[in-house]
């Protein structure tokens, strides 16, 4: 039996636009981590392999072990595979993550090639609990300065900045960029790649090579969408506040708020969501929704 | 000495829109290997260790392997590393593909954390010719069926199609689709996640478990950017159409013109841009740019 469909999540978010802002509810992309685990013959014995951890929407897990085995060579037909199934023997919340694919006796599973590709075991467990547990962070949770408060119209500034500065994005339309500002919308560094990781690793190891201090009222805005391990990677950094053109997934904003970043989405020239840490953002004034 | 960037690249490309067709230049994002190889002492000895391969955008490689290692946790600062330099034993080809980052003396590397997580090794080399020559496919190149040509109206008929379809991309605007339609635009099979190569691996399962024949007029649609993976994922399966929401990169481009896969990028309701494959397209009678 596959697990059902739960692709989505309903959240509360504060909306803020120019005219009115406010809570409303609003949907978000469920990302949660599943673990594909190999069971093959060899030599008259059943052998165990954990293939990989990757982070994946919910629903259709089957299909996904499928077609990934194939793409990446290792069967030629879902005739190789006897069976797949959810392991039973997790902790309950990692039920539904843990998949276990069978091959017909006889099938010569390519280990060389199962080595060569892939995360091939999880830091952080299989659920959602334990990989944001697993985040470390030099302090328990991002420090928030009360003193210092974010403008909304200071981020409302921020998209034109970046379309008029990230000049390789504007000719391909195909990169991704991440920037950092500080706290009067004042861009002080840009790095683009095709990858949005790779951008946002190149700014980080820009930022520690130049001595900047992230931690100290810095806005980083990304031009994609935010998934788990970007909040990562950004809360690993110290990043307070970050701001994305694209929306985040629910598992990045479960790590958010725990976290204590300030995360928002959906930023256009006229409006943007707040996920985690309204906090730091200076709202009066407006109306409720 | 860092590698000057080269984030851009010129391609001549067939742009069809509604009012008129014809080759015209555009430039897309150069997408290329880099493989980051560690340097460190123990026990007053210096060993060597892969680390990973990652596809990116050439340019601020020093801070991409800075960053990375810190937000994996592998260094603190960059006080940790002695220096970065790449490899001069490489092929002239992957010259600036191979990056070494020596940590200083006694600097303890945690291997644990190193092999949890990463591509330990390339299958393909690291520069774009052995990637594009390691990809494998049944037949040396997609048959071009000279019988088999889509009407652009139909391809122009897709992406309303598939955004009354895709019902949580709808709600949340945070995740991929890979959809198969038919030569005729009519939608047979939709994955959605929130990983592009997910959605995609979700659709070829699918179509595995069915019995449905990829390679056989078929079209797939693709909600985001086309990396060089997911051209790839596409040539393995024999898909010999892709349509795709946003832009391909240079080495996806290349690798569909190796292996005669069409690939169109760009799709909106008005007009497409064709990057490769243009035989697969029943174009007459319109103005030349």
């Amino acid at each position: 039996m596959e697990g059902t469909d739960s692709l989505v999540s309903l959240r509360k978010i504060y909306k803020y636009s120019k005219a009115e802002a406010g809570h409303l509810k609003d949907l978000l992309a469920v990302e949660s981590p599943l673990q594909i685990r190999l069971e093959f013959e060899k030599n008259h014995e059943w052998h165990k392999k954990d293939l990989l951890v990757t982070m994946r929407s919910p629903g259709n897990d089957f299909d996904l072990a499928l077609g990934f085995l194939f793409a990446e060579g290792i069967v030629e037909s879902d005739r190789d595979i006897l069976l797949m199934r959810y392991c039973q023997r997790v902790k309950p919340e990692e039920k539904g993550n843990v998949l276990i694919v069978k091959f017909v006796e006889g099938f010569k599973v390519d280990l060389k090639k199962l080595e060569r590709n892939f995360y091939t075991n999880s830091s952080c467990g299989v659920c959602g609990k334990t990989a944001i547990d697993a985040v470390k962070c030099g302090n328990d949770v991002l420090p928030i300065n009360h003193q210092w408060q974010i403008n909304p119209e200071t981020i409302l500034s921020i998209p034109k900045n970046l379309l008029t500065s990230q000049t390789a994005f504007k000719y391909t339309g195909g990169l991704h960029a991440a920037a950092l500002y500080d706290q009067n919308g004042n861009l002080l560094l840009l790095r683009e790649d095709i990858g949005r990781h790779n951008a946002l690793d190149k700014l980080i190891g820009a930022c520690l090579k130049e001595n900047i201090d992230l931690s100290k009222e810095k806005i980083v805005l990304l031009s994609g969408r935010v998934s788990y391990e970007m909040a990562q990677k950004a809360i690993n950094a110290g990043i307070p506040v970050v701001l994305a053109f694209g929306p985040p997934t629910q598992l990045a904003v479960d790590l958010a708020q725990e976290k204590k970043m300030t995360l928002i989405g959906f930023l256009k020239e006229e409006s943007f969501n707040i996920y985690s840490g309204e906090e730091r953002i200076k709202i009066v004034g407006k109306k409720i929704f």
